[in-house]
């Protein structure tokens, strides 16, 4: 790109607060920037990070410029918007234009079963397998090495990333995206103990992926022993997550990476879970609720209440346990030296109130 | 399914107290139980949960039916049976016939190696890719996108879902199920440190996998350094587990998901490990041992033993250290009391062994 | 194998300390081993545990012989060598031979594009997808269901394992080697919060691994949001680890199975975390920093340090609250049994002082 900050304001349709005529020759983040360099000032960057940033020019949003002190607002020409991120976002991709999706079509290096009913649109790529009695809507895309097993059903505007693999029956909403590598459908984690061995109990429901999900690269969701599994409308899944036979995972939802939801679980709505974060089995999370990072849940967690810890216990409390934690060595030392203090004391006294009975 | 009680008692070999001429028809578990339902009444449930059962029949093992009350005798009509899951799953499985496998020997679509022998009724996969020195058993399944490595052997009835990866040289025991996206002998993780670098250590073992597993989506084992990695007879993984380098686990464990262990561990047999637990490189665990979900290994644990924590205690000092721990900030304010009034009695004490001394 | 102790020390230039003429059949571990076998004295083990020993042959390094008593250096021959791990391999490997590269070139049965450039030497294998615009160097293996998306560039002697997927435009060193089913590139996982919904940030970055990278099995590198998510040169990464967009992983870095770190994360080179550490986004880990096995990282941790623990603190501290942690229970009964005494000396105290005013 090369182009004045004048005509990056225009596209954009901001307003240039200080030398419109520099020239710009590429995008990129604040952290990042030189003087070549138009970037963006995020919604919590503090606006002292204006004072050192070496951005060419910056865009802001026109409601922070009054939050600016007078050196901040010269240190660089500033671009005011309506929404910052969205400016930047789109001259980064003025700069690097994604790909066009291309128009494959019905491969004749997929295998596609002659019942499944493909809808308008849709690319299914070469080494792709669409098994019997699919039913794939509109503008999707199948990806190679996804399996669709046989009876899934998938909404319009649905991409399902190479090597995903649903089992059988499985139902994907509109627009859903699931990325790479991930599975879902798998029989749930369930047996029976009988005569010394762990018996598998026949999984009979299924998964339902509601509409605008996204689900990342190698998570697991398994499919109900007698309902469905179900991940509720818009909720957002990351990388390696594992979601256990019957949870039903309410709507915009937002996992980290590695959390693992065991078997029967319930969320209600925009509940949020940090990385690593552990649920135990039949556990309710009321809506709005936040699950810390790494922390192991075993309790119902209430709406709206952030829960952290191992065991996770609500914030509050939470933070006064680690804090404690913190100075345990201190609390063992002080409770070492009040030992003998008090066992002094006592020798003192006893020695005091003899003197007083001999008196 | 449209059936009366009656019919479904005599389907399922039960007897019928209560209402025999009623219509049911849907099965479905207690809690999504209406008065059209036929559920059963698991194990585990406790027998006043029947009292506000909304369920049309209620299956019940023979045995329990004097466990109830009167009232939760009557509250719904039940049918006795030897035992009330399988009598579920035969009445489950009736309303939803699960498919049936379909014959589709070794597809033309598939890579065979000339050198891979392939027993009667084995079904490979369009997509799947059998390597040379291969052998498959019977009436297996290896499904599209699956890759069997050069020298693996796979005996009977054995399920290899989509994705799955078996690298060279790993034996799979009789009507093990592998998971989708399951990767299996990949080289361990193991290096030296030589000039500044880490340096692979070659991996010359490989991966067995005795009868009856089922390891789950997305887990990887690794294979062994000198040795096979092992997975004992008749044990169950769940998804998202690994399994290091040089790991002999025993027979009818089974982990939960994102368990991981560490190289060189070893277990007894009847190890149960809760999800995201952690073992240490080269712990043993003793059989029948209990490993808590979430915790992390770093010592032996004994034969029979609960451990859970990080680090892991056997269950009583685990729990007592974790009542302590929900009561360190009780803790430390009574700690500070105490410092308080010690210090207030050594001045007073002071004061008194003062005026005694002057007495 | 049959070779005799002098053969095998011929053949890894190695003086034979004892009976050179012994037959030797099998090379194993020494936990396994028994009189027929050679095997090898590891860096870290105790000399001590020559004295119980089965092998019929030891290597051992030259340096070493001094360490040994003189009943350890006769309890069974042993070969002194330069390097025993390497020697030891050396005879394993005659053992096993390991199976030749094939040539496969470029199968008819994969699918690559026209304008897809692939250097000499390098195997495409059935089943395998190239799509535009790739640059593949030479002598690399692209197994079976990999895919390898639009604008990739792969450098010389990389292995691509089966069922890996590389998202589009992502770089790839020399002699990288990714394991089976990993996903490198997948879009970051990063939303913003807008009319009640998580909308996708749109994911323009990409993913750099640098040269002599290998990455397990399951494993995802998500790509960057402006810039490359980087991992350097040298570091190596174990299964189901998930690094998220924007972190730049030094060189020589070493991270353990199922390890997380969120976004926005840098690394020193030669870092290394133990397996399910889990690291909060925008942490720093300076050089050689040590993250331990199960630990929560919510801090920058400076170059050097070994921190463990949730939330990790710097290893001494962190090792003083373990040990706290572990006495909790008999701080807490100490603590009653304190207060106990306490309140009985304040009584008596109280007492003392009114007689003392009554006086």
């Amino acid at each position: 790109m090369d182009a004045t900050v004048g005509q990056l304001a225009a596209r954009c349709g901001g307003e240039v607060h200080g030398d419109a005529g520099r020239l710009i020759t590429r995008v990129d983040s604040l952290s990042k920037a030189d003087p070549d360099t138009i970037t963006f000032f995020a919604d919590r960057t503090p606006p002292r990070e204006l004072e050192t940033a070496q951005a060419g020019a910056i865009l802001i949003e026109r409601g922070r410029l009054e939050e600016l002190s007078e050196p901040q607002r010269n240190t660089c020409t500033l671009i005011t918007v309506d929404d910052a991120l969205d400016a930047f976002i789109l001259l980064l991709t003025d700069e690097r234009p994604r790909r066009n999706r291309p128009t494959i079509g019905l491969s004749h290096h997929a295998v596609i079963a002659d019942s499944a009913r493909i809808g308008e649109g849709t690319n299914v790529y070469p080494g792709a397998f669409v098994s019997e009695d699919v039913v794939i809507g509109t503008n999707c895309d199948v990806f190679p090495g996804a399996y669709i097993g046989p009876g899934c059903r998938l909404a319009d505007n649905v991409t399902i990333h190479p090597g995903v693999v649903l089992y059988p029956d499985i139902e994907i909403g509109h627009r859903c995206i699931i990325h790479a590598g991930t599975a879902i459908g798998a029989d749930g984690f369930g047996y029976r103990f009988r005569n010394g061995c762990h018996e598998r109990i026949p999984h009979l429901g299924h998964v339902h992926i509601e509409d605008d999900v996204e689900i990342g690269a190698c998570s697991t969701i398994d499919r109900g022993a007698v309902h469905a599994t179900v991940i509720g409308e818009g909720s957002k899944i990351d990388n390696l997550v594992n979601v256990a036979h019957n949870c039903e995972i309410g709507k915009h939802n937002a996992f980290a990476a590695q959390v693992g939801f065991a078997g029967s679980c319930n969320t209600g709505d925009y509940v949020l879970a940090g990385g690593q974060a552990g649920i135990a089995d039949h556990v309710n999370v009321g809506t709005g609720a936040s699950l810390g990072a790494g922390s192991g849940f075993t309790r119902n967690v209430p709406a709206g209440e952030t829960w952290f810890g191992s065991p996770a216990r609500p914030g509050e409390e939470a933070a006064k346990m680690l804090i404690a934690m913190t100075r345990l060595p201190d609390m063992r030392s002080q409770l070492r030296k009040l030992d003998k203090q008090v066992q002094q004391l006592t020798a003192q006294m006893n020695q005091l109130t003899a003197l007083d009975d001999a008196a």
